[in-house]
Order: C-alpha cells, then sequence, then structure tokens
C-alpha cells in the first residue's frame, strides 16, 4: 500500500487528542434514521467503517428539547436516555477501526420544537423557518448561559456514548451559532450583538467549554460555513468567513468547511457539474490555522482527492454523497479497485429522503438504508443456488443492476435489451439539459457486467414471448420499464384529456429518442410534478425553442424541493425567458393550443401553441411479462420464474429501479418468508422507560 | 340520571356482540402519536373513556407494509409485535368500563409506502397521493386475494390486542375500499370493477371475512363516506351511496356513517359553521339498515345530541373534535354540569397536529396530547402551595386560561385586563369574518372565572408597573400579548421596509379595532403566510372593498393547509373577485402604492392602492415585564414570581398561548425540576426487538 500512488491517503492524521486511521472522513449527515431508527443508523454508519472511512460522524444531534426538529428523525441527545442508542453506532463503527463524531447542535429558530412546546429561541425576535405561526424569542443573559450548560451537558454525553470528535455546528443556516454570527439575525446590543468578536462570542464560550469538558479525550471539531453563497448580502469567503477563522484558529482541533446553505452545500449535478466545487472558497484556511482541516465537494475521484492533499487545500478528504454511492470507497482506492467505485451522481435522492423523513435511499447505492433491516451489504451478496441460468429482458437500471448481482451470485446471465446502448431510460435521461451525471449509473454496471465472463448483453434484441420461449432459460426477470402517457390521465386528470388530433402532442419519450417539436412555442404541460417537466423546459429552451410551462402546481417542479433544487429550477427557467403559468389544469388540446382552467375553479383561458408536450404520468410495459405470464405459455416453455421488475412493475424514480433490481436478485431464490419478512422489520418504541 | 331530560343518552346500545354502556361515541380520529407514541396515545384515549365516552376507537390501522404512512404516525398492526403497543390502549379504555374499537386500514394509493418500499397498490394503475415521483400498480387477483388475508389476520391480531370493535373502513378517499368503490379510482372489467355490486365486493369480502374470523366476540363496524360532496361528479348519498348501504344493510354490526374527503368530514367553523351539519347526508342510513348508526358533524351541544337520537337520525353520537375539546363532555352531561363544556371551537388545530405529525393539541383543551407526557388531566389540577394570592396581567387567551388554572387550585386571583371586554385576541380575532366561533375560548374561561369568589376580574384597567407595585401582589403573570407589526419584518424582511409616510399603512390590530381604510383598493400584504392574510382579505370583500393580496408565498394561506381549509380560503377570495398575486416579495411602499419582486427575481412591479395592510409578523408587547423585572423595581415591590406568558412570552397560534398560560398555572409552587423534566419525556425506540 505505502508504495500506491495514492499511500498519502492513507497516512493517520492526528486530531487533538485521537488519531483517525486515514484522510477518508464522512462528515456529519443525515439518514433520515437517527433517534427513530437507531440501530439501522449505526448499521449504515458501520458500513461505511468497514469500508475504509477512518471517521464516520452521525448527523445533526439535538441537544436539548428547545432544539426539537420533531418530525424530522435527527440525532438527539437529550439527556441520558439517549445515550444507549448512540451507544450502538459508536460501538460499531469502532469494531472496524474508525473514529466516531458526533454532530452536536442547537437549532434555533430552525427547530419549531413541535413536540417539546418549549420556547423557540434566537439571538433576536423573529420568525421562525418552519411553516407554522409561531415565532422566535431573543434570548436573554439567562438563556445564553442555559444554552451553555445544556451544550456542555451534551458533549458530556457524547463522551459517555463512546464519541471520539464532538462538535461545535455552526454551518447550514440552521444552527443557533451560525444564527448569532450573521446580522440578518442578529440584532442584539449587549456583547453578543454588534462587533464581529461579539457575534462569534457564544461560539468561542462553546469551543472553549467542549474543551474544557471532553478536550482530554475527546477531539473537539467545529462545523463551520465560510461563506453563504449570497455575495455582500452575506457572510462571505474573504471577509468576515476569514476573520472567523483567523479569530478561532487554533481553539478547535479540527476545522470541518463548508458553505451554506444546505442547498449550496449539497448542490446538485444538474446545477453544478464540478465536482470539488468548495476548494475555492476554503482552500485558505488551512493557513489559518494550525489545525487539520476537512472540506468537502462530491470528492469521489482518487485523484482530485490526492491533489487536494498535496496542494494543502485540506488534510482530510470529506464526504457525506460520495460515502453514501459508495461505503467502500477508500478500501477499493486501498486495493487498487479505482474501476469500482460507484461515483456519487450528485442528483440528492439521498437528501430527498432526509427531507421525507424516511431511511436514506441512494440511487447508485440500492443497498443504503437497508444495511440493518434487510441485511444488504454493498459489497456482498450470498451466492447462487441451484439454479445455473438467468435471463434478464431490459438493460435500463432495474435490468442492470438485477443482472449485475445475479452474476455476482455467480448464475449464467443473459442480458437483452431493444436499445442500441444499454442503460435504458438512465441513458434517455442523461440526455437531457442537466443531467449528464447520471449516465454513471449505467457506465458502473456495463463496466462490471462487460468484465464477467458469465454474462453475456445483447443489445437491439427486443424479445417477445416466442423469441424468450426459444432461448429455453428457466428463470426471468421483466425489466422493460414504462412509457410516458400522450393521452393526459395524470395527478389532475384521471381519464384521458381530450385532444384534437391537428395539434402535435409528444411526450418526454419522444424528445429523448430526439424529436423536434413542429413550429412554434412547445408548450410543456407538467401534471406530474417530479423532476421531468422543469428537465424538459430547460432542455427545450437551451436548444432556442420558446417554450411554455403550464402546471397545476403553484410552483414548477414542486417535488424538487425535495432534493433542494426548486429555487433554482424555477429561477433557471425564468432566466431563458420560459413562460410559466402555475395553478392551472388542462381543460382539453385544441386544433391550435391548449385549453386550461384555473386549479382554484378559475375561468378557462387558451395557450396558442405549436406542440403539446405531454409531462403527467407513465404506463407500465408489461406486454412481454404478460404474454409470458398466461399460464399455457408458461408451462409450454417451461418458465419456473417470471419477476417483473423497476418501472414496469412500478414507475417510480431511477433509484426505486434499481433497488427494485437489486432487490429481486436477492430474493431469487433465497427463502421467501425471510425475504417477506425484512419488508416487516422495523424499529419499535419501547414500552417501558 | 335516569330522570334526567338526556337519560337516553345513557342509555346502553347492543353493538354486535358488545355492549356500549351509553351512546357517546369517539369515532376513530388520528392524534399524531399513534404507533411513534403508543403510550400517550393511550393515555389520550383513556382520559376520554374516564370522561364517559362509551366506545374509544383508535386511529387508522395499516394492516400491512404495503400500505405504510411514514413519516406519519398513525396506528399500526403489521403483525405480532405492534400488538403489545395497542394493548396498552385497550387495557386503558378498558379499565373506564368503555368499548375499544381499532379501525383497520389499507390506505391504498394513498400511502406512499416511503418507509417500508414496498410497491403501493390500487384498483387501477395510477398515480399516488403523495408528491413523490412514483406511481401504484394495479392489484391482480393474486393482490387481492393477498389484501383479503392480509386484513383477516390483523383483525385476529387486533382482537388479541383487545379490542371490542373491529372496522373495516371506506372513506376519506383514504382507503383501498373506498378507491374500488370509485369509478375514478377503478376501471377494472373483472368482477372487481363495473356495476356497484362488483366495485363493492371487496368490501363485502372483507365485512365478510372479518366476522367469520372475529365475529363471535368482536362488533365488525363499517366507517363509509355516503357522500364526496362532489355532486354529480363524484359518490352520492342519494344515489350509489344509498344504495351501497342497502346492499350491505345488516352485514356490518354498526354503521359509522360520514362524508368525504376529509377536508369535508372536518370541516372548519370558518367554512361551515352549523354543527350537526352532516345529518342531510346521512340521516337515511337508519332506516336501510337494521343495525346502529354513529354519525359526527361537530355534535357538542347535548340539546343537539337528543334531538339526533330522538328523530332516528342516528344510534351513536359520534364525535372526534367534541371529544378533544373536552373529554368529559359525557360526563358532564351526566352530572347536569352543561355550562361547563368547552365546545369545539371547529378550528382544526387538532387536526393540523396530525399533519405535522406532532401530538395532538387543541386551543380549547390545552391538557389534549400533553396527558402521559406531562401527566395533565383536563379536569383536575394540583390544589395551591404556600402562596395565596397572584395577579394576572391581561384577559387574553394565555391569561383568561392561567388564572381559572390558578383559581381553580385555589388561590385568590386579580385578573386585570386593558380592554372594555375581557377576552384579548380571541374575541379580535372572533370579530372577523368566519371566526365568530373562536369568541368560545373567551366565553368558556369568562364563565367559570364569572362564578368564582376567588376570582376579581378588572377590566379596562391597564395596569403600569407602579399601579402592579401598588397591589402588593407577590406572584404575577404578565400575558400582555403580541401585536401586529406596521414595518414590514416578516419572513422575507428581517429589516424594516422602506415605506412613504404618505401611504396609509395598517395592520391586522387596526381593522380588529374597526379602523376602516382610507378610499381606494386595500392592498394586503401577507408575508406571516398563516391564516390571517386571507381572513383579512375575506373580511374586507365582504364589507364591500376592493382588495388585492400579494404574499411572497404560491398560494394564499399556505399554512391553511394544515387545517384543511387552503382549497376553500382561496376559492372563497377568487369567488369575491379578491385579486390575487402570489410570488410577489414586497420591495418598499411608495406615496401611491406598493412595488413588490418576484420571489424567484422576477422583475419589479408596482400595485397602486389606497391602503396598504400589513400582516408579516407580531412584536411582543413585553415593557410591563420588562419594568417589573428591572432589579431593583422587583425589590421594591417585592415580587416574588414574574411569569411572561402567552403571545408576550412567544407569538403563536391561540392554542399556543392557552397551552402558555395553562403550564404556567401548573407550574406554579411546583418543583421545578419536575416541570423542567416534563419538557424531556418521550417515547424511545427500544433497542432490542
Amino acid at each position: 500500500m505505502t508504495d500506491s500512488k495514492y499511500a498519502r491517503l492513507f497516512e493517520p492524521v492526528r486530531i487533538g487528542p485521537v488519531t483517525a486511521p486515514n484522510r477518508f472522513y464522512q462528515v456529519p449527515h443525515c439518514t433520515g434514521m437517527g433517534h427513530l431508527r437507531p440501530r439501522a443508523d449505526a448499521a449504515t454508519r458501520a458500513i461505511k467503517a468497514e469500508g475504509g472511512w477512518g471517521v464516520v460522524c452521525n448527523q445533526e444531534t439535538e441537544i436539548h428539547p428547545t432544539s426539537d426538529l420533531t418530525p424530522f428523525p435527527e440525532g438527539r441527545l437529550w439527556d441520558a436516555a439517549d445515550i444507549p442508542a448512540l451507544r450502538v453506532m459508536t460501538d460499531a463503527v469502532h469494531a472496524h477501526g474508525a473514529l466516531a463524531g458526533v454532530e452536536l447542535v442547537h437549532n434555533g429558530a430552525h427547530a419549531a420544537n413541535l413536540g417539546s412546546r418549549a420556547p423557540v429561541l434566537a439571538p433576536s425576535d423573529t420568525v421562525i423557518d418552519a411553516l407554522y405561526p409561531k415565532q422566535a424569542r431573543r434570548m436573554d443573559k439567562a438563556d445564553i448561559r442555559d444554552l451553555r450548560a445544556w451544550h456542555r451537558a451534551a458533549a458530556r454525553r457524547a463522551r459517555e456514548a463512546g464519541f471520539d470528535i464532538i462538535y461545535v455546528y455552526a454551518g447550514h443556516e440552521m444552527t443557533l451559532t451560525q444564527h448569532f454570527m450573521l446580522p440578518k439575525f442578529n440584532d442584539r446590543t449587549d456583547e453578543y450583538g454588534g462587533g464581529l468578536a461579539n457575534r462569534v462570542r457564544l461560539t468561542r464560550e462553546l469551543l472553549e467549554e467542549t474543551r474544557e469538558e471532553v478536550g482530554d479525550t475527546c477531539a473537539v471539531a467545529f462545523r463551520f460555513a465560510v461563506d453563504q453563497m449570497l455575495g455582500a448580502g452575506g457572510m462571505q469567503a474573504q471577509e468576515e468567513g476569514r476573520e472567523v477563522v483567523e479569530m478561532l484558529a487554533d481553539l478547535p482541533d479540527l476545522w470541518d468547511v463548508n458553505v451554506s446553505d444546505w442547498a449550496n452545500d449539497s448542490i446538485t449535478t444538474r446545477f453544478e457539474p464540478q465536482d470539488g466545487y468548495q476548494a475555492e472558497y476554503m482552500s485558505w484556511v488551512r493557513q489559518a490555522t494550525g489545525k487539520p482541516v476537512v472540506g468537502v465537494g462530491r470528492l469521489a475521484q482518487p485523484d482530485m482527492m490526492l491533489s487536494m492533499i498535496d496542494k494543502g487545500v485540506m488534510d482530510l478528504i470529506g464526504a457525506a454523497r460520495p460515502s453514501i454511492a459508495d461505503p467502500f470507497l477508500p478500501a477499493k482506492i486501498r486495493d487498487g479497485r479505482i474501476d469500482e467505485i460507484r461515483e456519487c451522481i450528485g442528483c440528492n435522492i439521498c437528501v430527498a429522503s432526509d427531507n421525507h423523513s424516511v431511511p436514506l435511499r441512494c440511487t447508485q447505492n440500492p443497498t443504503m438504508g437497508e444495511e440493518w433491516r434487510r441485511g444488504w451489504h454493498p459489497e456482498r451478496i450470498a451466492a447462487k443456488g441451484r439454479a445455473e441460468e438467468a435471463l434478464v429482458v431490459g438493460a435500463g437500471p432495474a435490468g442492470l443492476e438485477c443482472a449485475m448481482q445475479l452474476a455476482r451470485r455467480g448464475y449464467d446471465v443473459t442480458l437483452a435489451d431493444a436499445g442500441r446502448d444499454p442503460g435504458g431510460r438512465v441513458l434517455r435521461e442523461a440526455g437531457l439539459a442537466g443531467l449528464a451525471a447520471w449516465r454513471r449509473v449505467a457506465d458502473n454496471r456495463l463496466h462490471d457486467l462487460r468484465q464477467r465472463a458469465n454474462v453475456r448483453l445483447y443489445a437491439q434484441s427486443r424479445l417477445d414471448a416466442a423469441q424468450v420461449a426459444e432461448l429455453g432459460i428457466p428463470h426471468v426477470f421483466v425489466a422493460t420499464g414504462a412509457k410516458w402517457r400522450r393521452d393526459g390521465v395524470g395527478r389532475s386528470a384521471r381519464k384521458p384529456v381530450q385532444a384534437d388530433a391537428a395539434m402535435t402532442v409528444l411526450t418526454p419519450d419522444d424528445i429523448m429518442d430526439g424529436a423536434v417539436p413542429p413550429a412554434g412555442p412547445v408548450l410543456i404541460y407538467d401534471d406530474d410534478l417530479g423532476y421531468m417537466g422543469g428537465v424538459l423546459a430547460d432542455h427545450l429552451a437551451r436548444a432556442g425553442r420558446e417554450v411554455t410551462l403550464i402546471t397545476p402546481a403553484p410552483i414548477v417542479s414542486p417535488w424538487t424541493e425535495m432534493t433542494l433544487e426548486q429555487d433554482r429550477v424555477q429561477r433557471g427557467l425564468i432566466a431563458q425567458g420560459v413562460q410559466i403559468r402555475t395553478g392551472r389544469v388542462l381543460s382539453r388540446i385544441v386544433a391550435e393550443g391548449c385549453t386550461t382552467h384555473g386549479a382554484y375553479g378559475e375561468p378557462e383561458c387558451d395557450h396558442p401553441c405549436g406542440s403539446v408536450l405531454m409531462v403527467t404520468s407513465r404506463r407500465r410495459e408489461t406486454g412481454l411479462h404478460d404474454d409470458l405470464r398466461a399460464h399455457q405459455t408458461r408451462e409450454e416453455i417451461g418458465l419456473e420464474t417470471l419477476e417483473l421488475i423497476g418501472d414496469a412493475a412500478q414507475p417510480g424514480l431511477i433509484a426505486d429501479a434499481v433497488h427494485s433490481g437489486h432487490s429481486a436478485a436477492r430474493a431469487f431464490e433465497a427463502d421467501p418468508e425471510s425475504v417477506e419478512a425484512a419488508f416487516f422489520r422495523r424499529e419499535i418504541i419501547a414500552l417501558t422507560d
């Protein structure tokens, strides 16, 4: 290893009283599990430690009921009752030789305290972040004293729970310490307001007191957003951001530096294709402190990591999303298996999971969040049973994943796809504006499949039931996908929408197939409300088309709020001159355009256009499956297994399709009862204190 | 009791194999506790049984992981692991002599299965209700067989958990059985689609199989929405609704009948002031079945209840909201304490709690949801400690509640209010269009206070610190409320907005004080996003004013989605001709109007108007409190206790203010540590199976 090009990445790094075994550092990130799913959370973290991350942190961890993020299941360390659940995590991480970090937090006015009903605290009287008619109260001196005592006590509990690194956290615009720093939130005139030194006072006190309390055995880390990405309207890396670092230079044992808010820190590839995009904001930090620095920004490529270390940009390679997409990223670098890395595609399905308050999922890594519930390991899968051979029809995300996992299990796998290039919707969607990085989902799997002797991959091979029969393979997985509907059926219309045949009606599939809409404005009707409507508007506008986007929703692509993209989507379309009409429901398509009515019953109006692009819902492609399932056929051809997977079984996200394909591969020849039981596995409330 | 006018309400009612001890029936309703807070849920239900409800049901209870409402914490009975938590509830209910009911549910495409990742099931391929890019799959025959087996097994588990009444549930447009019944969701051509008998088949099977499974000892109830309130566009009580009742007439042991969807069933007083509003839709049901019928519709007045029984509209008085506002409603009728009933005000804060996934709260009943956590009882409170006397300044919701509870504890209470009529914001807001019922919050408490010898209530008595000192009462609670800001500070602007002095700028308080805006259009700027902006627009439009409502939000009064009112709010304003401009942020107020810019950076535009009404945020009125707190003053006047409560401590909902006043009264002379501990009490995940 020491001879390897990447040896520097595996050097130990001293962090205060503890030592990280290497430079791979999983920075704190939410999992949608937290205090509601502590064993699942621990299992997820443990897998990363097993995969070689030298430091594995948990997520923002509430220190007190005045920082109650209910219903979001983040970390919690209100009192001693929360220690055992976190101990499960630290033990699991330590078992693999990694350090465990905890991100203590008081969320101030970002926590609505809807569960605890405690007062909401802030530097100054203010609104709260949550959409709830309640305001936050300015903290008086007694409140600040209390807060410091709570933080100190939480640090003590964190040490008791076995953590090695204990955070003070001022980032993401979700933290009280950061609120104190920013004049926008702080108009105090006492020693906690006014000049920067005053606004930083609380942070300094928390750092000092945490060190005092646990600094003999635990490292004190400081997570700090150096730049709000608001230009002169907010904190900037080269202005007050730098001053803060200089003021506190050697007070923490570790600087964990990023940008805020969350949408900037975790920006998607759609809006920031460049991996390592945060370096320019923080490359100077290491010069301003004698303590190690960890940075982030989708750092998944080993050469970039090496360059970050060599250039002195950071001492530790921080990662949240890349560690989700591939928990074994460090191990793969260590073992020279670079080409096996599943690179994060920057789609923020992970972030969406947390925003939906459900366990983390990942487009690239279908085992993510399933480590405890289903016992899935990202790198290991059971060897095959008695069967020898399997056929997978369709090489979209479900088919590729299913075929790859079946091949890993040792089956002889035949994978047939109708298209010229395998990849299905992954490749097709990756051809749309902003989504190029998504093709990594196909690339990773195709690379794997192409190296395996037990896989035959046939492109341009659309199979019918007779052809499947001819192949004589008794185990068939059908992953024939779904096609966008042309008839208008979607959320607002459960029956087809009346349409004049004189108007050209297109679907997203047409555009992905390369269709060019006829002359005149393209009217996109988005009743799907996912990402596709906004992506197509962007795609066509970039191609120079005049575009109108009509949707019954009050905002464009509303679900993209979950991936932190919605604001950028709508701003982007406006900047490109896309006409946006929200709150309009399609009444009918006429010869010269569309007629809509208001979502609140407002009167009809007409929208002339040259073509209508319908983004409403999808129809499953089940023809082959239905033919094969016909009882007679099935007996005739000796079909023993017939599984419908992916979008053909249930249209969803690419992440859902990958998960479906993975799941089917795992379930094949497994005990059906134990497969079924996995759906029921969950963490349950204790009935005694 | 048997002599009482209301004796009929206390007759036992036979329901299949079980007997309800009286006619008071708490129909199933959500609590925001469910499987995440089972002990809290049980305590809430137990209080109702103690208060005299003869039947106490739980809430929709998922029968299988394919009906997974995560992150919403409803009931859960997936397998045997869920039995113990529900057993806590049935034992607690039985301890008070009531029957316990369970509402088994499969939510079909209303459940996104985000936790279990199981397929979403529906009669036909369709979109799902949740905003998540995933679709539901048409159930095949095997799926239907599975569903029936799951329901049967869940019924068995429900009996094992101790329930007496077991539901089949087809209502609220959130249930698979109802989806099967409605052609909108069901385009099947097999024996489960087409004619009504086919569409009802699944329900019939579930009813029969539930009876077969547990009907010897448990009653089988059927909750059915007879009317969708969509006219000819949906199921109507006098068409297919009636046919369903006739088809299934005597199959269930009990008919629990309501209207759908949820926003119609639980309509607020703002949009349906008439209590008992559902009778017209279901009064015929009792003639179509030989089995007892329970109905709902804010039935809180004993005379109305009696009339419902006498007229044969129903056999059992169903209630969700009235049982939340007053769990002791039956006991109070029984004991002739009618005037002590806390009548539901129909504000749907309870519904909002569930929509926020947090424990139930209630504007009228501050103990709701706090029975387990804080040990609060709606009718009992600890006797006073050593102190004799207390002063409460301000007779708004916090002050009234605090004074009433202090009086109940036995203190001599002086309550002073600046206004002519005590009630504070309750009375003021109740004067606005649609909110008249809210005054019950004040009426109930004033009625109580006026009968107590230990209370002195002074109206028109604004007190300054000197006057408080003169009174010489050592324990003072300051409930001086909050006032709406005039300077534009709110969610979008953290600093005052530039305003030309030539323009009249009003606040909601001005309107509530009776101010009449000057001539010309009134421009309401709603940056608060609660209910107030929409209420004022309605209020002024009804007064004949030309109104423009501008808000940075994409819809009007977005938070009212939580109370199920948003659609009615926006439709109502449109119908009244209110000009609505969403997605606009106030830039500045000029002499002739306002200038705004787009929430997504769209360019500025001007809005001429005669006055601007600012609904942005509130400023706490803490002057008296601050004067009294000044150390010197405090010693001078011998102040021992000084508590700031209600909106003056933290602006919120009326429910929050009542809760704050209640909390302060309970905490007075209590052990501070045990008061503090209540904030920390919570239910925690078990770390072993």
